[in-house]
């Protein structure tokens, strides 16, 4: 890893796929960010611009040594310049970044670039190659497409917060997913049309795409109702909306989550004829085992709740780990639901390297990462994580001094 | 569109980015069929091949005409072709097609392909340019990676099932996601892996990556553990372990999801200073929008369950979409949780061209399609959709005879 702290250009990976594309990244908070950290884990140069203070995102969460650690995360790979968008050196900067940039990634809202002269089309009047990727709550158009953008709009215009509940309790709100899902899978397909835009101008020259940028519309909306399966056709074609199904699945039985003595809960998979008999035989019920009644899963799924109640009898006795380890004896697929410590502590999470020590100067110790998602031969996961989320205005030498060859000012170093 | 049911091959669309990049599906079920889909609407010509049977995919869900119609959407824009891969014939074609694409995506348990002698070795000795996407459960190493992956582990062994509940509600298992949440992400990923290798390859030719492909290793669980935020080092370094938060944030209030008149529920973001009077405004409570104990988020924070009551106790005076419409009149953030039919009469969903109608010849009828998630400049939603899910072996006269340059045998056609 190199030093994190100083002022050159951190080398580059020639093992990573995207080491050569250059991205400047006009984000704040999640998405936009979220795209531009995985084309970075990916080895492209992702130079982030923020305002004097820094993106606000870096406020968020815990705190260690004064710096929230989430950004530790959220920034790695990443070179960080400051700007001042509202002024006219920050946006001559932005111009000139773009001109020697591969894409830009931003998710201001929408219009708000055109209103500081910094649109598609003038961008793209100095650097036709530009492939910009827009990402916003709404959309660029429609008529949506001005109001406020909060998290969980994504999330419950896109259908997904209606499917979250346990159907019937109707006093209990449907939860959150838990995490930011609907700005995570804007900047998922973000960095996938980015890259994609990428590679056919780059790649079919001859064609109307070809040697040319593009500009990509994306929002958290269309982000999470991609992921409906096929509910779409099922309401248009027969008139069937689908609902909350809780922890359970009403086309097969018994698949459930269970209770356990220590409090956690345990997921249990039990709905094929020879995997029924297994579970039902480990929790010493071979009465329902061979019970006539639930010989095929229409039966079971008709005496479900019986079932249910059965296998809870079991898992109450016993901690999670060791309901699973008993029922993975007997090859019943099933997973205690993780929470963080049982993730660090995992044997398979441990021997996988999904946990890396990145040393954070600005934390001041080790931070553990998690590793990037995807793992390439001959890449070891910790060589993907290069350094950490850097400090504000880190890289403004080396980007505003060696990049753009200015003779820097006082400003700026 | 081009006639689905002819066995010609169908035009490609020089507008869209993929177009030109071949991908060979070994796939089945959900993740990997999902990022082949990301792909083939981006323009990629994706050989789906199948078993004689087909995907067992084909089968899941609601059926018009005796077709599932989750596969019109899951299946679009690919080419249909059947090998049995543990025949001879099978197996040659299959490093036929191998040799004439640009990668690979499978989703069989690690080892299988090795075990039928279509392991990376084998395929990149006749096509060093091929780039293999594997996705599995667990991943292609570790302890765990021969154990029985079934839907949900992801989401538990990842995380995010333990942050799907409702706080103290011990009662009630965490729901799911409601929709297969870690294929979908593990999908993403690999589409995007790809996609990036392919750029790195014909990009950098001097590169170690230059001119060669490359093998990836995707997995559910590290996909959605990559989604943690900030939790992995909040637990490493300050012992806090993320507990779920229901519907309500614990850092911020009044947000919170609320019950309306006629079963629906309305999602909240009232927990800025100015918001905050604007919303207790609008509901008839001007003396807590101006009681001094509310004056800051803090103290909202220390009395949200006052605030969420006596929201509550508005919002169940009304239909969800008129509380809406009432709030959003005042500029307070709010969204009612959408079900299938609310997206469906959205007029922004409308206007955006969010639902698209498919003819699909083996459903018999057009059939609703969500658009591609992405937009590009200059090509319109319903273009990005060229065919429904083809039949079973559809293109096996194309792919065998025009494509590997067969002379075609009875079977195939």
């Amino acid at each position: 890893m190199p030093d994190p702290t100083g002022p050159a250009a951190p080398p580059e990976d020639p093992r990573l796929p995207l080491t050569g594309l250059r991205v400047v990244e006009l984000g704040h908070y999640i998405a936009a960010p979220f795209a531009t950290r995985l084309l970075a884990d990916l080895g492209a140069e992702v130079i982030k611009v923020e305002p004097p203070e820094g993106d606000p995102h870096r406020d968020w969460g815990a705190r260690v040594n004064g710096q929230a650690v989430w950004f530790s995360i959220h920034g790695r790979n990443k070179l960080s310049v400051t700007l001042d968008l509202k002024s006219e050196e920050g946006q001559r900067r932005v111009r000139a970044l773009c001109a020697r940039a591969d894409a830009l990634v931003e998710n201001f809202r929408p219009g708000y670039l055109e209103r500081i002269g910094l649109g598609p089309e003038v961008l793209r009047a100095e650097n036709p190659r530009l492939v910009i990727a827009r990402v916003s709550g709404y959309g660029q158009d429609g008529p949506y497409r001005d109001k406020p953008a909060f998290g969980a709009i994504g999330e419950a215009m896109g259908g997904l917060r209606h499917l979250t509940a346990n159907p019937g309790q109707t006093d209990l709100p449907p939860p959150r997913c838990g995490v930011s899902i609907s700005d995570d899978l804007a900047g998922m397909y973000a960095a996938l049309a980015l890259v994609s835009a990428c590679w056919g101008r780059d790649r079919n020259a001859e064609g109307p795409m070809g040697g040319k940028g593009t500009t990509i519309d994306l929002d958290l909306v269309s982000s999470v109702f991609s992921l409906m399966e096929g509910m779409l056709p099922e309401y248009g074609l027969l008139g069937r909306i689908r609902q909350p199904m809780g922890a359970a699945l009403p086309s097969a039985a018994p698949t459930n989550t269970y209770p356990c003595a220590d409090g956690k809960w345990l997921a249990v998979a039990g709905n094929s004829d020879l995997i029924y008999r297994r579970l039902m035989t480990r929790i010493g019920r071979p009465d329902l085992a061979e019970d006539p009644r639930m010989a095929g899963n229409s039966g079971r799924c008709a005496h479900a709740a019986e079932l249910d109640e059965a296998i809870a009898a079991w898992t109450r006795t016993l901690p999670a780990k060791e309901a699973q380890d008993a029922l993975e004896a007997v090859q019943v697929p099933c997973s205690r639901l993780y929470d963080m410590r049982d993730c660090v502590e995992d044997p398979h999470f441990q021997a996988r390297d999904m946990m890396l020590a990145v040393p954070d100067p600005l934390v001041g110790t080790d931070v553990p990462h998690p590793a990037a998602p995807f793992r390439f031969e001959g890449v070891p996961p910790r060589d993907m994580v290069r350094w950490p989320g850097p400090a504000i205005g880190q890289h403004n030498d080396h980007v505003f001094g060696t990049l753009l060859g200015e003779t820097l000012k006082e400003e700026t170093t």
